[in-house]
């Protein structure tokens, strides 16, 4: 067999990324409460090679993750970014984890004691390090009285609402929800009592915005807010890079 | 190898299906306007065979498929089961086709001039044949005045209406979707301008039921009406066979 | 408002199902080497009214669901399935829940420590109770020496089994996915070592059903085996009531 | 109201793109063999807005697509950028497209005359226009012989291959498509043969680059092959900036 490497190289073709994904792992996460949340995430870990590309040992990633029994947080997180660099000698390694959250919100009987929040992270590690958080958050219009005062029903699904994050300092991912939650609240009951003329999907963006620049922890944002239609969605997206 | 078809008829183990399934097949239906419409279907293919079990031939599914060339109508319908029935000499045989259908409503430029419902068939054929016909009926609340004046905005997507009906004679699809979608409308529109506490899955179940019950062409029915909520659906369902 | 219920009685409309559906709910279920085993399950929940349809109690379903604070075994689904035949004043009561299920193969660190398996169980109450069991276990076929020698490779994605059983004993999850996966080896490796002319649906199929058919706890199973293939999949299905 | 816009505009939010997405049309394209193919596209038309943001009369963008009446080509796509760029007063103007393409391959009546594949188109239009296409093609292995000359059966599905290109020259999807089957049997028949240790993503990643960079009218492009395991999937890719 020829020297296939060689002839890459001499062509310019950049070797790019080799690892494993859409591995189902049980994790636990810490949430704010100070309770170790279980939850169930996919995973994908891979690196950038810069000249061997053939014969990764692709069941080193799964090692790698093995050896943290599931317990996710910022740290490990770190330390997985590490561990795989090194072991495979790789210029940049990549590890992204998405898991429903759930978070817990009354004790009322009656209702679900929890809200599922779609998560995930991004971490990559070269020179610097890089951390991305991203949420999703459903929206739905609150029921107008005196429909609020009949057997509780819905309105539906209104939409949802992205945010995605790089963060200065560490911020729980309830706090992120409860944000987005309260500012979409303010908006749709503005709406619904008709002091403005509709939800529109580019005033909640901005709003969102808004609040979310207020947040000193935060270093970068993007927020996108999605309206589900008839045959399609409508949707505006802002990003802002903090000072 | 010992004889295990005799062995699995003494444990009375019934043999039930075998065929083929997901082929994704692009169709032409056609709809009342007298156009062929063009579609992409997902076809399941499958038989009931008595006492051969092992060698099927798989490919003889697909060369009944081919050859109508994806022209499906009822006729169709009907002789594709034929066919299957004899050709794999089987007791009964099964053709399940689901695709996305598109009414066209309107020519007004600034909308789409389609809606697109999901519908499937299934057709058996063992002594008698039988037909089951399904469409999926999405459902949006109407825009509150003086919310309608302002830029068109949607209230997102409340839910969807599931009919299924077996048929005396034959009614056209369409027909089937508008008066769903007449009976939505009717039963949204009183609850929007409250002349009624709430849009409940129960009321507009009951609602469709008796617009279905009074078409003639309809053997039976079952209408299911689901809401989405936040952090699970709610819905109702009834089903009726017709004098 | 007219007498809607009456005129749908005299026009026999028969009412089905009311309740809620894809609630997402963290769960711990039992496993065999006696750990509490954290999940994530989907529920729907639902009940056949005979007389009133209107204004069921959609908040009483959850409530029955939080009192078992998510631990869900045998026990609770059997007094679940009584609260709601009770507490709705229906005439059936059911409840489907699916969920991911983790099993512990080994501890070589360079291997997943758990395979993933859908697990569903669907219980009903009437006069009497009825529960099914279904599993479905991913096909892999095995790697032929000498490609086994190598860096650990995939021979990808042969197809799927999906097992359903109703049972007059307990048995364990486990002990059914590893019937399956013990038989898929046997028949996967006769193939790939050419003592058998191929991997076959139908051969795998009735292969399954006679270690079934060993196994006194089932009362009733149902084994489908599914191959993935270009363009479409192949698939065999067998079911058997047993003595 | 106070002015929100001005105040964003200060703590330097940059506004990104709004828009609509998941937008189901019919549409025609036109294949190698001259002649038109009937599709299902999902649309997604977004524009980036750098002055105003609030009351983007969504409506056009359904205006605009409608007005090719479903027949998008090359010419079409760059035509439909302009008039969003005009008519919004964007900054930039975007379209993506993703459809099922189905390629004839014979015309043997026990076999599919036609394998689908999963196609997208992205065009930007700001101060150049660009344009991406991207397709994904499933890969399987070959059966070995004697399993070949027994009754067809699948080896299963191995995996898929992403391939992303930016054009110098107009070519066709089909030689694409071809391009990387054609590559794939030749890896893949080797390693059936036991000419080489395993068909390994790292492998077939890199031979798929060397023919892609062989063909002039690509200016660049991406290879992504992904091999579907136990529990998770492994992949490598490649990206080449082509003189």
């Amino acid at each position: 067999m020829k020297d296939i490497q060689s002839q890459v190289d001499h062509r310019r073709i950049n070797i790019k990324n080799v690892g494993v994904k859409t591995i189902s792992y049980p994790i636990t996460v810490l949430d704010k409460a100070s309770n170790r949340q279980s939850t169930l995430a996919t995973v994908n870990m891979y690196v950038n090679l810069p000249h061997r590309f053939k014969g990764t040992h692709m069941s080193r990633f799964i090692e790698i993750l093995n050896r943290f029994h599931g317990e996710i947080d910022l740290n490990a997180f770190r330390t997985i970014l590490e561990e795989m660099k090194e072991r495979l000698e790789a210029e940049a390694a990549h590890i992204e984890i998405a898991f429903p959250y759930f978070l817990k919100k009354n004790h009322h009987p009656e209702t679900l004691n929890a809200s599922k929040y779609q998560c995930s992270m991004h971490g990559s590690l070269q020179e610097t390090d890089d951390l991305e958080l991203q949420i999703s958050v459903p929206v739905s219009l609150p029921l107008l009285e005196p429909l609020a005062k009949a057997l509780p029903r819905s309105m539906g699904h209104w939409g949802v609402v992205f945010v995605r994050v790089r963060l200065k300092r560490f911020i729980w991912i309830e706090d992120l929800i409860l944000l987005v939650e309260k500012g979409v609240a303010i908006k749709s009951q503005n709406v619904m009592e008709k002091l403005h003329p509709a939800l529109s999907v580019e005033a909640l963006t901005i709003f969102l915005a808004e609040k979310l620049a207020d947040v000193s922890a935060i270093q970068w944002f993007s927020v996108t807010v999605e309206n589900a239609g008839q045959g399609y969605s409508t949707f505006a997206a802002i990003e802002s890079q903090q000072k």
